[in-house]
């Protein structure tokens, strides 16, 4: 691969191969304990689906155009299940304030600006491009309440080649005026008209998700008709779970007839079963909380920047894992500052180390001081959630077979050892260390959004 | 500046003149709780030293060669006060380890290699070029118990134009058969040698430094002999203190007539005075050390991403601050898996907020549990430390007049908003988001390292 050329970018995706094979350093998760490294292996796509991972290029996919990237390593696009598109605008900014200010002088009139189609476009197009250089393929994003705004970011994501889950806001109580939603029954037809004027984009890569902001910020009325609406039409929902102490004593005065804060969204229809539920933090879960999260399939976001920036604590991300729970990576911009998941997983490692001789956080917490049996996540772990993890939300982020094809390729030469590193230190080293700039060929679904093609990318050896 | 030519390393920079002026969005610390940010402003060098940052250029100094970076963010160079030269070359490997671990499985294995100067020249290459490039200008480092490498890393220090002081280790018991050295007269006679044939080569930016790996690390007898070298020559002294409790209880029992683990080292003669003493962590200092911190004027060394990492706690940096102690940041490479400082300054204030939430760490700690009162670092504070606060050392990383010239340029206009930032904002954002490709000028003691160079470089037009 003396010569690189640049090309191709999603625009011109159409003239790509629908069956192809890529040929790398290949490392992917098989289970949250187990990583699949490969040294020179050969990656299978056959229309936008895995076909599995062989050290020997099987026969039958001989006749595919192969692109081989040795010496490079390949791995799944990543999935982030939470994040503020409108909050991208000032991630970094403010970040030394406490909560409430913070909220006050920075996301509540930020998010208002929105209902400007104009700043929309130009504050979404920021966004959307960030996301496209990134090492994410798939992500859970929470727009404003504003109509026209969502369908913008929606198409912008849509012409990007990404996959998302893409919601309007719904708020209709504790919150700025510009932000309300007049009443219960207009915002609930402000959320049905949006469904209409999305589904007649016909997208194929954005799907719609209903996006309560979190209980305190919507009424029971407008709880229950949303929770109805997801039901009747079969929708996803997102919002935020138990992210801190004094937000969850709020919920249990505004429900006080619910059994937790989980149980509050389950009675209101809000909590998974047909169609997936996506929650994000879940810092200080109850132990029924964590049954019925299980029970109810419903994905969690973990956002180990976030809750250290906000000061909410440390989730207990071990016991998630151990219960079996579908648990992903959320880099939760801008509560978090970093748009890459790969940032997540280092942050998620260094947290949860700090949990075990911290402890949970003090804050009144039963369990508070430190958990000296409580054993820190591992590569594996932290890497499995940011990409399969949280990619089994839309049947992506492995290259098992089966899964949708999304893949990166990392030209990660330039993070250099005085000692040979092997695929999976060398993945390891670009979970912390790697920019944008090290990913060469990103693909989502089958398809490349950009790539540096290799010299010899026609040269299929079969060996 | 629509034309920019690539030009200047610190080899050809014999040829920059040595007064010359920057214009730029400029930015310093004055104080720990005071930004000064000026746009569009002057920035003087008079023969490495800084002359003042002027709204408008004074008279005097309009025919010095000015360099008109405008639009542009200019800040001051950045002081790493604790890094291990050794362990760069596997930063961000094994991060998931115990620390017992990592210290037999990376840390010593790796340290081990440095016998062999061919090895040396190779990962203290790759260690070098990498802080060349990033935001730092002034560091105190680590570097290993062997004589000829040392050297080789001073030397390639001191060809980058990099400032350091650089220190041999010296150790004599509880560390592996291979890094040991044999007995406490060979370590001093060691550290002699190195300090002699360091003086042969008359490096000019290149300062050795008495560095004792910690007090576990080396005997009573060693550390006497060290702290009278350091006073017979007035040499500086580089070592750990108080990182975690495990540590601190083993000081105890190995120092029994100390007051405690400060007191120990003064009581070796190893803890400032005449000369500066710089002491990494810090994390569970007593009120008493404190005092003596105070006292001796030593400088710490706050290292939050290590900490964490090593899951030794959070410092209290607010009561350090409170006190007036020298505190400035270190990445403690590779416990710290960045290399800048800038990563150094967004931990310190993430961990400050983990701090109120968690309290100081929980491991039998008096203190234990959530600190309410405790108030966060914030922007100023942080970006202090990084430059100001530990720069204070080498009478650097200010622009105040009189303070040594280190300068660096960042191109920030990649880091974009959909909203006019302040001089300020794009600082803080640049400390959370900023990347080494940013940085297209970096001067150290007024040569430049590199520079891009603006096409009007001669055009002075005073103004």
């Amino acid at each position: 691969m003396q010569k690189m050329t640049d090309v191709s970018t999603g625009r011109s995706a159409g003239k790509f191969p629908a069956n192809f094979v890529l040929r790398g350093d290949i490392a992917y998760s098989k289970s949250p304990e187990e990583l699949s490294c490969r040294e020179g292996a050969f990656l299978v796509c056959r229309e936008g689906v895995c076909g599995g991972v062989f050290p020997r290029l099987p026969a039958e996919y001989s006749p595919f155009p192969l692109y081989d990237y040795r010496g490079k390593l390949i791995i799944p696009g990543l999935t982030d299940l939470h994040i503020h598109a409108s909050q991208f605008g000032f991630r970094g900014l403010g970040m030394d304030m406490e909560l409430l200010d913070w909220l006050e002088k920075r996301a509540f009139p930020e998010e208002a600006k929105f209902h400007d189609g104009g700043y929309a476009r130009r504050a979404y197009g920021l966004f959307v491009e960030a996301l496209r250089r990134g090492p994410g393929a798939r992500f859970c994003v929470f727009a404003t309440i504003h109509t026209e705004a969502t369908l913008i970011l929606q198409d912008l994501l849509e012409e990007s080649g990404l996959v998302s889950m893409t919601g309007k806001l719904s708020m209709d109580r504790n919150c700025p005026e510009a932000l309300r939603e007049k009443s219960a029954a207009g915002a609930l037809k402000n959320a049905e008209e949006w469904l209409d004027l999305s589904e007649k984009r016909n997208y194929r890569n954005t799907r719609p998700i209903l996006t309560p902001r979190f209980i305190p910020s919507c009424s029971d009325e407008l709880l229950y008709s949303l929770g109805k609406l997801a039901q009747d039409r079969g929708l996803p929902v997102q919002s935020h779970l138990s992210e801190n102490r004094r937000e969850i004593a709020w919920v249990r005065e505004l429900c006080p007839g619910a059994s937790h804060y989980a149980g509050a969204y389950r009675d209101f229809g809000l909590f998974g079963g047909e169609a997936p539920a996506i929650m994000a933090h879940c810092v200080w879960p109850e132990d029924e909380e964590l049954a019925l999260i299980k029970e109810r399939g419903v994905f969690i976001a973990h956002c180990p920047q976030s809750n250290a920036n906000v000061a909410s604590g440390i989730a207990p991300v071990r016991r998630l894992l151990n219960l079996g729970i579908a648990v992903g990576l959320g880099t939760d911009v801008a509560g978090g500052i970093h748009s890459s998941i790969f940032r997540a997983m280092g942050d998620a490692i260094q947290a949860s180390k700090l949990r075990k001789v911290l402890g949970p956080a003090a804050e009144g917490s039963p369990s508070g001081g430190a958990e000296e049996d409580y054993r820190p996540l591992g590569l594996e772990e932290a890497f499995w959630m940011g990409s399969a993890g949280g990619g089994a939300l839309f049947n992506a982020g492995s290259f098992e077979e089966g899964r949708e094809f999304d893949a990166l390729v990392l030209d990660d030469g330039d993070l250099a050892a005085p000692f040979p590193l092997s695929v999976r230190e060398r993945l390891e080293r670009a979970v912390y260390l790697s920019e944008d700039r090290h990913i060469i060929g990103k693909w989502v679904r089958g398809r490349p959004l950009f790539m540096i093609m290799p010299e010899n990318r026609f040269e299929n050896t079969g060996e």
